[in-house]
């Protein structure tokens, strides 16, 4: 299928070679890294034409737009490309939480390791550590 | 080679066929997503142990402790794995330029989509937009 994705924007994009780019969305204003997930060249023209934030799920082989069941939708602000063509950046505006744990990301619950002026554990493996959570 | 990765850890990752998760880092403090690279379960380690961001490069196929050899090292304050374990998030003290391009991010240099409140144009495929940029 060809997408209707700018041809000028499509030739600048280096996919893995399932066609893929990775895409880091993040909380406009706080900054707060929410999700990483996937897109192909469809769901980038969906989100840049749509400002929903739009990726491809490579377990169900599907588009999705985040949030259509959950309600917990992404604004899209901004889209950007990183210096080799394989990584999107979005600034969002998320509703809710990002995770579908229920976290607000879904880097929140395991911290591997901790920074050093705190003195909580780290989860080293076995254990969650969502209420040791440090502020970026 | 196995790596001397606390197995616990080794246990939670869900890896590409390659053996390599999804790395994000971010500047500790102003949240800026400085780069997105790769790992495998030595670089983690040695992230883990030692405090200096390190990567797995896909292109040359072997290690790397960023800013090695330019000087622009990441001292990692924070790492977190995501709810599926294939990401992680790096909170760091960039030195420098994290980008090889000398940009501060490697997402400084193209925009695709400008927020809404700018009145600047957007870098549709063909240019860069440095000039352009607007804070997160």
């Amino acid at each position: 299928m060809t997408s209707p994705l700018d041809p000028m924007i499509a030739a600048r994009l280096k996919r893995t070679p399932d066609g893929l780019v990775c895409a880091v969305a993040q909380q406009r204003g706080t900054g707060e890294v929410l999700m990483v997930a996937w897109m192909d060249d469809e769901a980038l023209h969906r989100t840049l034409t749509t400002r929903r934030g739009t990726y491809y799920s490579r377990s169900r082989q599907q588009l999705w737009v985040k949030g259509e069941t959950s309600g917990h939708t992404q604004y899209v602000h901004e889209v950007r490309l990183d210096c080799d063509g394989d990584t999107l950046l979005l600034v969002v505006d998320q509703a809710g939480a990002a995770c579908h744990t229920g976290d607000r990301t879904c880097f929140d619950a395991t911290l591997l390791l901790a920074d050093e002026s705190d003195t909580d554990d780290v989860a080293a493996g076995g254990s969650d550590a969502a209420d040791q959570a440090t502020p970026v």
